[in-house]
């Protein structure tokens, strides 16, 4: 195994930037027990100073926009537009999570005053809150160069829960990560974050370590399910196991009616095959896998807007050769047609190492419930496959079968027929016990930033159905509560005394309220 | 491995009742598959419903107090008046989460309207609420026959967020585990629970299998370190790995200043001892590690306090035996002095084969850090460990070795000096990070069932310290969120319409209110 991350332009495989050395396993230590050692300093500062430090961040990302864009598309390829709005909505986040921080509504606090009369006895002064768990380690991504990297999303969210983050770089960006992490490890400690509050490794063995390390107290992951299991694996079998919030891919499932079928079968085509194709089809939310009604006649329309639609190349070589495989072992399950095979690359149009055409099958109902191992796979990149069937009972058998995943969309008529009309019930219920979010005639690429979103599900979506990686509840994943029994008012955290000084919305005895607790 | 339960009198040895035959494989996978049968109608349950199956299981319970409360001191030789109690704590639970579940607030409902302007894309309507997680694997522990037992806190948070629930039965307490069984299965069944709804499967093969069951989402566990970790390790190792909530036992580490000790040496003495022997020091939150000054001269007056305690005997003959061992075990490490080293049981008064003495021990600070790895173990049963400082410093640097615990208290002088109120702060920091609930001035014994309760704590406290198996927000542990993307309004579940037809609190655009969305 190389011991070096070396980036590569994707259009022409040529090198990008100079070689970076991976970490060894005492430069993982150094780098683990310094955040270890920013750990108490960093949870104690106010939530304004907290508030400051995310800020600090969101403005210097934007301040080198040219430059980080610039070296992002060179290691990508994905494009100066593109990345120029993901870094944006990277900035978004981590204002939106200051902004969450500077209210304290990320504390959770609950009060319940003692009670001398309470059965089944006297009841104590209990006043509850989160704190930050402690030093996190983040996997960066390789699809979101900005937004689920080195500065994504769960490095924002376990900053604002106040939690020292060690970053371990992809490999295939090795001149981003290290530019970002410059740059946000400077505007931390400008802003007055202490030492070690944010480090950066590289190199397969220094995620191990990372995973392993005693002074790491949960990690954040988005990646592959081969390298997310191996991962998560090796945090629950250490002597005190973490928590491991893998995010690790989803078929993402899309179920059209017939009714919508009738209404707006053109829409269909070119929404799904927009979404299907998205970043070269490399979205952990992309459709992999629509449900039509058999006789749906629209594989020529498929074919067609297919063969209409300009795909970059694929973030790197290897990303292409594990596309390829996958995309060729779809094509040779029993019962599998092409609509498009994807066989034809358009070097034209494309002329690169990691260039790929998309492709498109179709398998009954039946067929997919038969070969379920061999098709309920997630095939990364522009892939997908349309599962035709008869009757509303095949429909929901098929769909019973589709592991967790993070989205999950229902098309239908907007005027439902009653046998439809029952259908879209049945079909909300059932896709609510497999998705983490269920949309409604829209596709699922594009995931908005904000206080409601989960971006989560159950295995194999994630490893953890409980926690999201996107939205403000992310923050939740660095958080562990306490309780203090009976501590004099001057002893508690701010958050948790009777005059309630930073005015934060609080459960007392029961009930909601932002006011001081009187006697 | 024997087949059957047989339960004991822990006075006499002496079967009670009939022996109980464990349950196979296909016995399991009939009782889980029944579960998983009753999850989605049991989701389906409105609040008002759920809530009367919570107060249906609770008044069952009541009405069959006096047998219940008698097969359990046959089996555990707790005493009724203790008893009694128990089991009004564990209706009260049941009651508190009726009120909870009636009242929408386990729900977390975020809302985010569309915002067509929003940067750096436009907003769909998101909603945001949590779902029950699915059917619940639940073990019983051996010390709280009810509070944490078949229809303890894991079954009523459980139950609460709308989750079938299959429990494990305590091996020694088969008898009750059954009418327990009958009881509250028959509650939920008059008051209009699903069938499968709740299950009881027996012997430890059951357990293995109750957990790598793949219709099993979760599991709540009450033991110990070696059983959790052992049943934890099944869980991640499923194919699709599940969270396991297990409650592991803990050192509880009480700290006492030289100030407190000045002021009040004999109620240290009296609420130490108390609370080490309380229930024959079989409560997980038992204080195990007493931090006092050297030179607190409490020597004689520990040993008189406990040999004018009165013990009942011990769960079981194999609970007496594992405390004998670490009790041995204790007294032989290099540095540690008896204060009472529980050798002499007074047969005439606890004349069982399951009886013990309390045993104290005292040891240095120095050789505390010394011999970490065999001092810092969990003795179940009535036996603690004094640890001697001379400076604060030794103090932090003893603490700091102590491992996650669900307690830890603080007693320090109401008036303070300054170096002991500086003290004080650093002992309530370093505290936080080690519990889940830190106490002042009082024991860790009794735990209150409130909103604000945590009953947590780092490994190996607990497997999940993000979680608590105690108060209102155990419900969580069995809920994960799911969001509606531009959903309907009819289309989406009550709580999350616009209307509010249950009056729920709800963010909405961040946000808290309980009205109607209005446009």
């Amino acid at each position: 195994m190389s011991s070096v991350d070396q980036g590569r332009d994707p259009r022409t495989g040529a090198a990008v930037g100079a070689p970076y050395p991976h970490t060894d396993t005492a430069g993982v230590d150094r780098t683990v027990l310094a955040a270890a050692a920013a750990a108490a300093p960093l949870a104690a500062l106010s939530p304004a100073r907290r508030c400051e430090l995310l800020r600090a961040v969101a403005s210097a990302l934007d301040a080198a926009r040219d430059e980080l864009v610039r070296l992002a598309d060179a290691e990508t390829a994905l494009g100066e537009a593109r990345l120029d709005g993901e870094l944006t909505r990277t900035c978004v986040q981590l204002e939106m999570f200051a902004d969450v921080v500077a209210a304290g509504a990320d504390l959770d606090v609950i009060i319940d005053l003692a009670d001398p009369a309470a059965v089944p006895a006297p009841r104590p002064d209990l006043r509850r809150m989160l704190v930050p768990i402690g030093p996190v380690g983040v996997f960066a991504a390789s699809n979101f160069p900005f937004a689920f990297s080195v500065a994504g999303g769960d490095t924002a969210s376990a900053l604002a829960a106040g939690c020292p983050v060690v970053v371990k770089a992809h490999p295939d960006r090795p001149g981003l990560s290290q530019r970002t992490w410059e740059i946000v490890a400077a505007a931390l400690t400008d802003a007055g974050a202490p030492a070690g509050t944010f480090g950066l490794v590289r190199g397969v063995a220094a995620g191990r370590d990372l995973v392993t390390h005693p002074a790491i107290k949960a990690v954040g992951f988005t990646g592959s399910l081969a390298a997310g299991r191996a991962l998560f694996d090796l945090a629950v079998s250490r002597p005190d196991p973490i928590p491991f919030y893998g995010e690790l891919g989803s078929l993402n499932p899309v179920v059209v009616t017939a009714g919508a079928l009738t209404e707006r079968a053109d829409d269909v085509v070119t929404g799904f095959i927009g979404s299907l194709t998205l970043g070269s089809g490399q979205f952990c939310t992309k459709p992999g896998l629509l449900f039509l009604p058999s006789g749906h006649g629209l594989a020529d329309a498929f074919a067609k807007a297919l063969a209409g639609t300009t795909l970059g190349p694929l973030l790197s070589e290897k990303i292409r050769n594990g596309f390829e495989h996958s995309r060729r072992a779809l094509a040779a399950v029993a019962g599998v047609r092409a609509i498009s095979d994807g066989s034809t690359v358009d070097r034209a149009a494309s002329p690169s190492p990691a260039s790929v055409a998309p492709a498109l099958f179709a398998v009954s109902a039946d067929d997919l419930l038969r070969h379920r191992d061999d098709l309920l796979v997630e095939c990364f990149g522009p892939a997908g496959l349309v599962v035709e069937y008869d009757t509303a009972d095949q429909l929901v058998d098929a769909l019973a079968a589709v592991p967790g995943a993070l989205t999950a969309t229902v098309h239908a008529a907007s005027q439902p027929a009653a046998d439809e009309a029952r259908l879209v019930r049945r079909l909300l219920g059932l896709l609510t016990g497999k998705a983490g979010r269920v949309i409604w005639g829209g596709w699922p690429t594009g995931v908005a930033v904000t206080w409601a979103q989960h971006h989560g599900g159950p295995w194999p979506a994630t490893t953890a159905p409980l926690h999201t990686s996107v939205g403000v509840t992310a923050i939740r994943r660095f958080q562990r509560p306490v309780v203090y029994q009976n501590l004099p008012d001057e002893l508690l955290p701010e958050p948790l005394r009777d005059a309630n000084p930073w005015g934060l919305p609080r459960r007392v005895n029961g009930q909601l309220h932002n006011g001081p607790i009187t006697r």
